[in-house]
């Protein structure tokens, strides 16, 4: 078997990196060591930013996203007595839209699966080999048993953060570094059959802890609780979580809907950034190379930004023969990702109470200045509607 | 004695306060524990935001500080490699003079001791009594070694953070909160007979840890280096200081200037906030009810911004014998107090190195965001040049 790019890994990196090359007529096959179902049924982010849209809507990816995705002209930080809506497109010309990572991976599978590159799910025992030379290549078996290579111009890492391709960069010779924060708190989310009882999402500060309302559809809410990494969600009955919310989002006036809950889970809170995002023909895309907290929605964002940058690099390598935006990839992506990942690490500071007393008067006199004053209702707005590429 | 308004403290706080009572009419006498040689040598702030300027000036105060204080357009940001000047007249429309809180105070009493209300300097054993009536008093020993007692209207706690006030306040019914930071980092700060080599503030992060380029004058350099807050000042010879200073202003083409070390001291930083500002007849404003790191130039300002709302709320209480502005003041001044104190420790925070590498790269997101974007320099000079009131 023999392709220009080798693709790891059928998230949304992977599979948009596929699709953004096949555009430009440039080969690839995409490797997934799970199923076409269990990859199809992970609940991830929900938020898409102006940026992904665009990306989504020329790959020709936007019919299903427009008509489903529900577009949100801002959203509500609320703390006690206050409920403050910023209003993006007047605040930086932009928008944001709702429609789940998991409807973009199923519209993205459907277009490759319907006359697009090869896409190979439940394979497994892959390896990715001289990445140093111009023709490395991925050892793999594939669903049958079978084992294969697959020839390569290029390959493209977008495994996520336990894939194998960062290891294989980390043992190139520019050396790895690593950065790493650990947050003390955890997201409990659930997903009810509850029409949402707003209209864009509220992002609340409590002194009992942070509380996001999002949605999935008309029909579907997707809640949050920021909880203690160590709490258990089999001590989390329905009705527990739904005190809790109704007291984060108390306002007078308003009222929560509640509903059956079809899933719950908890989930940890970290940033992490591995660099360089490239060894030799093997370029780093998404997860692979950083993780940041959910409360800024920029995971899946930001994988797109680099799936976009790498994708007009490999096309200049590939067809021009010019290593220019090659050689750049790694500094120019880390940036936008360390400006996503400050963004992350400011909204998720500023909404979770740590217990302590000082801190809240911090994040009180920031929320209060944030409804307050243009230049911060800005600064807020162009970074979570995300920078123009 | 009587006076309508007794205040304790001559520093910049109850000096203001008793010239803008006296420009509205009100009967005031300050009592200052130190002597007037002390008070006027005191080396503290020297960036006065437009708004204290403002003050001053219709106080009739300013006239030195036109002449002599230098006019600032912005200041510098640095980090390696790079030095950006923040334009605040186009930015946000408003300005900073350089002009130390010395000649600030030394004006102050300058025009008290020229016909102003009684200022007396050495006095001792001063108590604060029946606050929660409409005539407390002030019992202190004068210079001479004379018990008096002073009756007021109303008692003016302007006597910083070691002073007596803050005490009696929290000895009230009302409860006391006390909010509270220590930072890890302290400043090793030096007056310097060298012309500064640059014509506004350089805020410098370096790996090595923060530093600050100020001056007091065309001839006086005032600079700042982060240390760890156990460092002796013996431990740091005049080479030390400027080896330190070199490096971590460090540009291509641009050179630090040298001089005469004349005054040299080991500064800790730290945040405190008390409420309420307001016991009865107990009015607290500066130092006396709260602290901020001297990062964003704050401490001063803020200390004139709540005796401007002080001076206004006793004018109404005294004259029209209401009392809505002085119920509010706590209330109100507060709401600055921690938008300064959030401001402080954000400069703080992102110029100080703590050793944490994930920090580091915060750090420079943010400097560069700040560099780059419009709404993030806006916010930043907003809150530097001081909100209106």
């Amino acid at each position: 078997m023999r392709t220009q790019v080798g693709i790891i890994g059928a998230g949304p990196a992977g599979l948009l990196l596929s699709r953004l090359l096949a555009l430009q007529g440039i080969d690839s096959v995409v490797l997934e060591n799970r199923s076409r179902e269990y990859v199809e049924a992970r609940v991830r982010a929900g938020i898409l930013e102006q940026n992904t849209v665009d990306v989504l809507t020329e790959a020709g990816m936007g019919d299903r996203l427009h008509r489903e995705g529900l577009e949100h002209r801002g959203i509500h930080l609320q703390y006690p007595g206050v409920r403050h809506q910023l209003d993006f497109p007047a605040l930086c010309g932009r928008r944001v839209w709702v429609y789940g990572q998991t409807e973009v991976v199923k519209d993205l599978v459907a277009a490759q699966l319907a006359g697009g590159p090869p896409l190979l799910f439940d394979v497994s025992d892959v390896a990715v080999e001289d990445v140093d030379t111009d023709s490395p290549r991925i050892r793999f078996t594939d669903a049958d048993g079978v084992a294969r290579v697959l020839e390569c111009d290029v390959v493209a890492g977008t495994d996520g953060f336990h894939g194998p391709s960062r290891a294989v960069v980390a043992e190139g010779g520019s050396g790895q570094q690593l950065w790493e924060r650990t947050y003390p708190y955890a997201w409990l989310g659930i997903l009810a059959d509850a029409p949402p009882a707003t209209d864009e999402l509220i992002y609340a500060w409590h002194p009992d802890g942070f509380a996001l309302y999002s949605m999935r559809s008309p029909s579907v809410s997707r809640l949050y609780l920021q909880v203690d990494p160590s709490e258990r969600i089999e001590d989390w009955s329905d009705d527990r979580i739904w005190e809790g919310l109704a007291t984060r989002f108390a306002l007078d006036g308003w009222e929560l809907s509640t509903g059956r809950i079809t899933e719950k889970s908890i989930l940890p809170m970290r940033s992490f950034v591995s660099a360089p995002m490239r060894r030799g023909r093997l370029f780093l895309a998404g997860d692979a190379a950083h993780i940041v907290p959910p409360t800024g929605a920029k995971g899946l964002n930001l994988a797109v930004a680099d799936v976009v940058l790498l994708s007009r690099a490999l096309v200049r390598l590939l067809q021009d023969k010019e290593t220019d935006l090659a050689d750049a990839y790694s500094d120019t992506a880390l940036r936008r990702v360390w400006r996503a990942t400050h963004f992350s690490w400011w909204m998720t500071s500023m909404l979770h109470t740590s217990g302590d007393a000082f801190d809240a008067q911090l994040q009180l006199s920031q929320l209060r200045r944030v409804c307050s004053s243009e230049a911060a209702a800005r600064e807020l707005a162009e970074n979570y509607t995300g920078l123009p590429y």
